[in-house]
């Protein structure tokens, strides 16, 4: 078995470069998770690679031995490829996700979308996505400036959901701004261009409500409090960035903007916080509804 | 106006100490604030001192001429006192809180206290104390093994709750395992040591028991959804570890031990998450309960 003991040696160097920067993940297609739990739930045809300390490789021969390549670094060598402070000794490149908008939907359940306009810390992103499993939310749609959900430290907090909740960036704003840039005259392009980021957004929620989905917008000025609206049909939450909240245009395209009462001299709420009372409630009611038509069956 | 230029300088040195150490923060009774909504919220006759980087000073020399102690410091200076990436040019010492056990209980509405055991993560801990302000908490019980309050990253998590929120780490860990280090043979503290770092958690919940708090321990083995149980009158909310959720023991402690549904394979909820779905729905069924009274004495 050959071990790397170079920093400098050219995988080493490519795994750095895929640790930090979305733009070789997404040219290679793959993401790193790190960790024996994110290890063990990779799900069968995802993994690409795996990368082992020595020795970790020492400990544990039997449960890497799953088909796929197993690369031994010297453990210095995996501590500096390493994202967190206590390396586990095991991290492995896993196949990209491309889901279409309509596997936001889910199956066989009224659809509870979570929708996340500019959405940037990502331990806040990934709470949000472990929630939203938890929740019964059917998938999560973000708009092109949320935070990189392959981030490492997103990824770790997703504690194994980014496996399984189904997600959709809105898309378009590369093409556009690209297809734009070069008409542009030069220097003209960013604050000026006509085309918001969140414009595609905007468009993906406006095709879920024509498919019948009843958006509610978590809003400080929200007209109703949450818990007064009703998430027991097909539905979706709007959660805006962690200090300007929603978008004015986003926040107009909701069927109804809903207030979590605050008391004290709360301003407003972590977005983590918002989007996980909302997405209880709406799981609370679905619940109760589900329990009440139990009722109702058994007294047939 | 004298403007400190080195980073050898003492009061420099001092307010690094104050930023990194908890041991120097209590020594001093202070803890340091950053930027400017932390600085505007300051309570009346709390503030100890004021640092403002140069350039801040030049541009907001009105708001900071309130009375205190103005150090300047250069901006290269402040930059490498700050604890945030991009410093707003404003921090200041702040002096400590000290809660009594009884202050937990608030004022003029049934008591809502968050019990904290072992609670790790700066950021999570400060979302706690903003989100249970927003909820209504009365106040937080810490177990002597959580975050230190005043750790820069939990005061900034915090948005100003901590100048509002009644909290109180039960206490006599330190004096007790110094006491039986004293007494004990050199190597046997720690492990071996008789007393848990959370005994005094435990005494105090009692206390609160005996005052007529009913304890909700949130727990993947609890008896009722969370939702089915009465949140309405004088009650607690026992929230544990991030990884290891509460002890055996203190779980035990607790009235009733609720569950919070969860879909899909997520294993647990994040704690902060896990406490806002708990403190949230203790304020929707005291809303609710509020809108009923209201409702009668309309009907009257």
């Amino acid at each position: 078995m050959e071990i790397i003991t170079s920093t400098s040696n050219a995988r080493v160097k490519q795994l750095m470069q895929l640790q930090k920067k979305a733009k070789t993940r997404n040219e290679q297609d793959v993401f790193v998770v790190e960790g024996i739990k994110m290890f063990r739930e990779i799900p069968p045809g995802r993994l690409v690679q795996t990368f082992v300390s020595e020795h970790f490789y020492q400990e544990n021969k039997s449960i890497i031995t799953n088909g796929s390549p197993v690369t031994v670094l010297s453990d210095h060598v995996f501590e500096s490829v390493s994202d967190t402070r206590t390396p586990q000794g095991v991290l492995a490149l896993v196949r990209q996700y491309h889901y279409e908008l309509e596997d936001l939907l889910g199956k066989g359940v009224h659809p509870l979308i979570l929708a996340l306009e500019n959405l940037q810390d990502p331990g806040n992103l990934g709470t949000i996505f472990r929630m939203a499993e938890g929740a019964g939310v059917t998938g999560i749609l973000l708009s092109p400036g949320c935070a990189d959900i392959y981030n490492p430290k997103v990824i770790r907090s997703t504690m194994g959901s980014v496996y399984r909740m189904p997600f959709y960036y809105a898309q378009g704003r590369v093409r556009k701004l690209a297809a734009y840039a070069a008409r542009a005259p030069r220097g003209r392009v960013g604050d000026k261009s006509p085309y918001s980021i969140t414009d595609d957004l905007r468009r993906d929620i406006l095709a879920f409500r024509e498919k019948g989905v009843c958006w509610h917008a978590a809003h400080l000025e929200g007209s109703v409090p949450y818990d007064e609206a009703d998430y027991r049909g097909p539905c979706g939450i709007l959660i805006g960035n962690e200090s300007k909240g929603l978008t004015a245009e986003t926040a107009a395209l909701a069927d109804r903007r809903v207030r979590i009462p605050m008391c004290g001299q709360v301003e407003s709420l972590n977005a983590a916080v918002a989007a996980s009372v909302l997405a209880y409630e709406a799981n609370r009611q679905r619940r109760n509804a589900a329990g009440t038509r139990m009722e109702k069956l058994r007294r047939q």
